[in-house]
């Protein structure tokens, strides 16, 4: 186990009808102003950006609103959010959505605070210092953004699609109410679901040794996420496999798993140029990346891949053919990504040949050596041939 | 799964080394006059206490210091520490050792912001309102009290053990790192063995359904202590084993393993007036209690135990021999405590009946009808029969 600092700061509120005392919270965490962040239309319909109004004005918190998030967050909402929050003197941000609500918000938040372009914090040429408060109210089990270090934001001018990780990130507090998720389209179910296990495994496959603790939380999570995520694609208005779904997803992204650890995250970011250049939702992007990762490296560490199989799937290890148990955890996880309906291969999201080597040289290879990812190091030839793999 | 909130501020420095930062930790976090308070000679021995104190002159932080805390640390200690930190100024405690050390500095830390007799929140006369900010640097995985919310004190008068649960018990930053515990006594090892495994399976037992993510994270920690443990009874000095056994001890009980389900308890409790009366190691009485515990207990809820025997111990659940299985874990879980020569019966400890029905008396039993336990609800009489299960 390596060395490690760990705060996991955001306060949790979990459970039916936690969002009720946002207006409260707010107020005791000392929000004067508030910029009230949303997405689309759903929030509204389901009458919850009513009950959050309902509640800021029975605790007497003034707000500004702004909606319009999209998935994959734009940089051009986030500027006017910026300016917006400037004009009218806004002290704290309330997300209302998913991860890319959230995302946007946190964006706002650090730009708020900058006086340069918050891009820089994006394409690396700062580092953020300093941000404004940020809360959620979390609507749909996924990118784990309502507790994590991290924000990926789509740059449009050019449709890159970068993530900024600082633990100024942490939401101060988030409510977290599974019943918010009942309405959710089935189709975003199961991408959150391929989020969530996603954070898992960018975790699970490190060269680092001695982490049984993490390595069997991490593979306790991901079982929890495998069983109850069928229940809810079934059925997202119900409570109890919703609920395992949801704090599933605060936990695999708050670092709690990753902990004195080298992680990966080369699946991650190849996936990001997919969901940049095409704008396919990112579990869809996953469950396609992920599955040809693992054919590409699992020769590295077949041992770990073997207990990836046993460990999460039930499968035998086999101590004559352990490159064949290797093969069943790659077999296993791609026929659950398809029990939900999930895409395995880009032809099925209709991505063919023609710009994979322009995202693999885009890629972002943040060893410092041209490659990226901390389990094998991969080139942009490398990710070229995953992507390939991935047709 | 049940509403829950759930805020686990402490800071975490983990690893080699971690320690000789702590006076500029200190200073960074405001302190200006620190109680350094410890236990016996060993910290001393270990050369630990002079770089500490090297580490608090270097950073220029000014220092009192107290040591002498025993395990199950002593009420008349508290009082003195609280006279001394009124005297001298003091506004930050660093407790360096182990759970007692530090339960000694939660308590002076609470009574140093009150007028009151700090006894007042051990026996239930006070809540605490306001406390004074506590660090620690951790000698021993076992109490968890460096990330807790939890203290417990003995008061001599009487001889008895109480514990005080509050926010407020939770440290600002704790400093594990797993070097220290390789001087450790192999008994003290087991004895912190047997806490961490305790706090666990307190959380485990459980009446709430769909609890999925904290049985399999639960089930997943134990596991882990279970194989790692008996590696460092054999070496303290194994530093990866260690490592994982301290990061146990502190995730065992932040109760990111109990969050949304009603807890049990009891075995706690009922241990308490044990070590409270006959000054035995904590962890030896829970050894004893916690099988004894089992046995009366495991029919209320049979599937639970096979369960804990499957995911724990991987035994086969014998669906014509449920009762069976579950007894062959409370067997699995004996052998276990026995491998690191923790006593499973009160006479390996000299402790016969004399006492048993005034122990089972004074109980403390919170549940409001004269009973303890949330998982099952137990009387004094049902206390008295498990002690005597214990004989």
């Amino acid at each position: 186990m390596l060395n490690f600092e760990f705060l996991s700061p955001t306060k949790i509120f979990f459970g039916r009808g936690v969002e009720n005392q946002v207006g409260d919270l707010l107020k005791q965490y000392g929000a004067t102003k508030v910029l009230l962040h949303y997405g689309g239309g759903s929030v509204k319909r389901t009458g919850l950006f009513d009950r959050v109004v309902d509640s800021l004005k029975a605790a007497g918190v003034e707000f500004v609103e702004l909606g319009g998030v999209k998935p994959n967050p734009r940089l051009s909402l986030v500027y006017e959010g910026i300016k917006l929050c400037k004009e009218t003197g806004v002290d704290f941000l309330l997300a209302v959505g998913g991860g890319s609500v959230i995302d946007s918000t946190k964006a706002i938040a650090h730009g708020l605070q900058y006086d340069g372009d918050v891009w820089d914090f994006f394409c690396g040429k700062a580092t953020v210092q300093k941000s404004t408060p940020v809360a959620t109210i979390l609507t749909i089990p996924a990118a784990g953004s309502e507790g994590s270090n991290s924000c990926v934001i789509t740059n449009e001018n050019g449709n890159i699609k970068r993530g900024c990780s600082t633990e100024l990130n942490r939401p101060v507090f988030s409510l977290l109410n599974p019943e918010l998720c009942a309405t959710l389209p089935k189709n975003q179910v199961a991408n959150g679901a391929s989020d969530i296990i996603a954070h898992a495994m960018e975790r699970y496959f490190t060269n680092t040794t001695n982490v049984d603790i993490t390595d069997r939380l991490t593979e306790g999570l991901i079982r929890t996420v495998m069983e109850n995520a069928p229940k809810c694609y079934k059925d997202p208005s119900d409570y109890e496999p919703m609920a395992q779904l949801v704090w599933c997803s605060t936990l695999a992204h708050n670092n709690i798993l990753g902990v004195g650890r080298v992680q990966d995250w080369a699946s991650h970011n190849i996936e990001h140029e997919l969901s940049g250049v095409y704008d396919i939702p990112h579990g869809a992007g996953l469950s396609i990346i992920f599955p040809a990762w693992m054919k590409y490296n699992y020769k590295h560490d077949i041992p770990r891949f073997c207990q990836f199989a046993n460990k999460v799937f039930d499968i035998t290890i086999d101590p004559f053919d352990m490159e064949g148990t290797a093969l069943k955890a790659i077999d296993a996880l791609e026929k659950w990504y398809k029990s939900l309906d999930l895409p395995t291969r880009l032809s099925e999201v209709g991505i063919g040949e023609d710009r994979l080597m322009e995202m693999a040289n885009n890629v972002k290879k943040p060893n410092g050596d041209g490659t990226i990812g901390g389990f094998v190091k991969l080139s942009s030839e490398d990710c070229y041939n995953i992507y390939k793999l991935a047709l």
